[in-house]
């Protein structure tokens, strides 16, 4: 039976008491929700540590003013179960009033990193992520912390911020998780008409095209970018917000497809007032 | 024999195994050059804790482009042997290319609070401070941080950090320690030529007169303020870049020195390129 924890500071107790019991500890940070993309999280922090966070928070400094926040799709007796079957020992889900309490002021960012792709379309988005998972790893103070690749320009950022302030923690990061069709596995797939889930693996499709055309020696950026604009724009009726092909490691727009390092393609799409995103990492 | 330590992974392995131990943790953060006001931080920290960890790094994100950074005294022996002396188990003396590699991009920062009183003067300055703490905590590990209340707005910013970040570091603050004619010990009391030196005094004068005027019912900021500047400006070559009278808690600048909680009276004097700080804290 996993435990529930909601108040920051016993969960902190919680972890220091199994630190020096000598269990290495994984944390899983999600906004709730769970999918079958989070439990593969769960699952690989299962079988890599002793002692398996999940945390379950709808972090509200990442959303923009116009974005999500309240409709953000929340069950929390749910995700604790299907926690529990992927192998979780513990649910962190701590209460607003607890995480930002009044008179707030302390903001980690992440600079250059943050501006590019999803922090453009989101500004102030990764510095919320970036606060909220610095804060949630002082609280679970975890040896490994588990991402998924479905959010890459998050898993740069974090891999950072670790880096630089020197947190000590261990990053692992998981496989996208796709449905059937191809569609990456988000809790805001939810949101879609049934008309819009049908077109929806049109982004996977487009990242394919992506992958074929740099494998079969298109080295243009931009020519690729646009067969992939025109497939999304002929086979659904999502809006673009952004196509992009940079650098893996420094998301620094790339004019060429050859670099050696992993080549990320990433994209935003908009099907009504919903916003999808996808990525594939290629490397040469 | 105090252990002393350059690499940022060996002394997190240190404090590791000394938390695993179950000894209790006390860092003690300096820029070097030690005076009897670090020393004295030591010692505090001797007191509570098992195992004392002194750093030293004249961190450069806390600087302005124009200010000391590379004049600022540096002597690494001479420190080592104080804070043996004074009952460090460990000095951690970590490398600038360690402490900000290539490609570094992460800051914390405590908005508001920051950008008052020496935050206007010093534009940066806490942006850089919150950031080299977040990084020695994590790096350190320490249970308790002792820190001088001669920098009290940085003990403001660095209580909100702890407590907003969820650090679980508790925080210590020892009074200002000062020579016997009452000038604030300070690196950069050595930058004053001997007759600046004779005139330094005058700060610590001018708080007593604010706390004096303060306790005999003068309830007027601008009044108290004004008798301060007339004092420093009368008795020496000092130039006056700020005075103030704040909440002790929010540094908002208060007009009536009539509140319940502690008031900070604040000052900032410049002796030639020399500019020094200094502070009361006055319970009415």
């Amino acid at each position: 039976m996993a435990k529930i924890i909601h108040d920051p500071a016993e969960m902190q107790r919680t972890s220091e008491v199994a630190r020096k019991e000598g269990k290495r500890i994984g944390v899983v940070p999600t906004m709730g929700c769970l999918h079958e993309g989070h439990l593969s999280l769960v699952r690989a922090a299962r079988r890599r540590t002793d002692f398996v966070i999940t945390t379950i928070f709808v972090n509200p400094t990442q959303f923009g003013p116009a974005e999500d926040l309240n409709r953000y799709p929340r069950d929390i007796e749910r995700d604790t179960s299907l926690a529990m079957g992927a192998g979780t020992d513990c649910i962190f889900a701590p209460e607003m009033r607890d995480v930002y309490p009044e008179g707030y002021s302390t903001f980690v960012q992440v600079e250059r990193l943050g501006e590019a792709l999803e922090g453009r379309s989101r500004p102030g988005h990764f510095r919320g992520v970036a606060t909220i998972v610095a804060k949630l790893l002082n609280i679970t103070k975890p040896h490994v912390a588990v991402f998924g690749q479905k959010d890459a320009q998050q898993v740069v950022i974090i891999s950072r911020m670790l880096h630089d302030l020197n947190f000590g923690v261990e990053l692992m990061v998981m496989p996208t998780v796709r449905e059937p069709d191809g569609l990456a596995m988000s809790s805001r797939n939810s949101y879609l008409t049934p008309a819009q889930r049908r077109e929806a693996p049109v982004l996977y499709q487009s990242l394919q095209l992506a992958e074929r055309l740099i494998a079969s020696g298109e080295t243009s950026s931009a020519t690729v970018l646009g067969a992939m604009k025109e497939l999304i724009m002929n086979h659904s009726s999502g809006v673009v917000d952004y196509v992009s092909i940079a650098d893996g490691v420094t998301l620094e727009e790339l004019l060429e497809c050859k670099v050696h390092r992993p080549i990320l393609v990433s994209l935003a799409v908009r099907f009504g007032s919903t916003r999808l995103i996808d990525n594939i990492t290629i490397t040469l």
